[in-house]
């Protein structure tokens, strides 16, 4: 079994998603395919050049003040980041070029928590360099390699295929073609995963 | 304690809500305060002349089966509309103006399935005096109050209420003056109605 999650790093409802993730599908034996995506792209594609939750003011304040109650409720750290959304195309690439190495759901705790606990610029490569050593990864390589033209072009590739398979937001998760949005349907699409078809 | 439930007849997450709200909140010894809103009128202030469920096609969709599914672990019974949203206007006007009755909840509730078990039409006086007579209503001089100049303005007011208080979108839910959005919130609503402060 398997369960795909597509998230953004600057999505806030990605964040206790990708926290919580890796320990649920272990604890029910579901193997976990981690697809970076770019939330933006798919935002400009429905006519929104901002995050919903800042175009909207009175839906983000809510958005803030949801967050940080559901981040208490998990036992989750949270700040709010001064800057919202931060551009996760750096550590985006990373997660898409390095997506099956053992150490990349440290790597994509280490960088939502630089965003969403540490208030760091996660668009920053020394950011991103300490976001790697964090997790005992210390190649120097790995930012020139996510910043070739390949790195990039399959990044755009896999957001137009979140495009395609009727992704509309972050985080998202496909039990193979069944989709679950949003943070608050992890538990269903593992249950999903589960129930016999 | 009180929780504010804060509703539009044709608002899809409204109604398993809105069948759950009574039965939780008298196990919990919490009073309920039926505040039903014209949700068009929150849309067109944020710019939206429909439902963004109609607006983004791709998130309508999801929309229903994730409404579906929903409806189906809470072992409620669901039907798509054929129309969508449904105007409301009239049954709104009624559960304004009778708002503490005793027969306000079950007819609530009546409204709410005859959209979205029975695919009927609620904006008709024939079908609303039915969702009435269900629940052992049969006061022939409802609709004709309900349509008072008295009973529009007091539904615009209530409308002007939630966009001052900060309502964004439909069900939601007030504890004081906390604000939770969404059938995915009513548990947490009554949690903090019963949390000590």
């Amino acid at each position: 079994m398997q369960i795909e999650f597509w998230f953004d790093f600057a999505s806030s409802y990605s964040y206790p998603a990708a926290m919580r993730l890796q320990a649920l599908s272990e604890h029910h034996h579901i193997d976990v395919r981690w697809r970076p995506f770019l939330l933006g792209a798919i935002f400009n594609h429905q006519g929104m050049h901002d995050s919903p939750f800042n175009i909207n003011a009175v839906k983000g304040e809510y958005m803030w003040k949801d967050l940080a109650r559901v981040c208490q409720d998990l036992c989750l750290p949270f700040a709010k980041p001064d800057v919202f959304p931060r551009n996760g195309l750096l550590p985006a690439r990373v997660a898409c070029c390095y997506a099956n190495e053992p150490w990349l759901p440290a790597f994509v705790r280490a960088v939502f928590a630089a965003n969403f606990e540490h208030n760091e610029d996660i668009s920053s490569p020394h950011i991103i360099e300490q976001c790697l050593s964090r997790c005992g990864v210390n190649k120097p390589d790995i930012l020139t390699a996510a910043s070739s033209a390949e790195s990039k072009h399959r990044l755009r590739q896999q957001t137009d295929e979140a495009l395609q398979r009727g992704v509309f937001g972050a985080p998202s998760f496909f039990v193979g073609e069944e989709l679950f949005w949003g943070n608050d349907r992890l538990e269903r699409a593992i249950q999903w995963a589960l129930e016999p078809k």
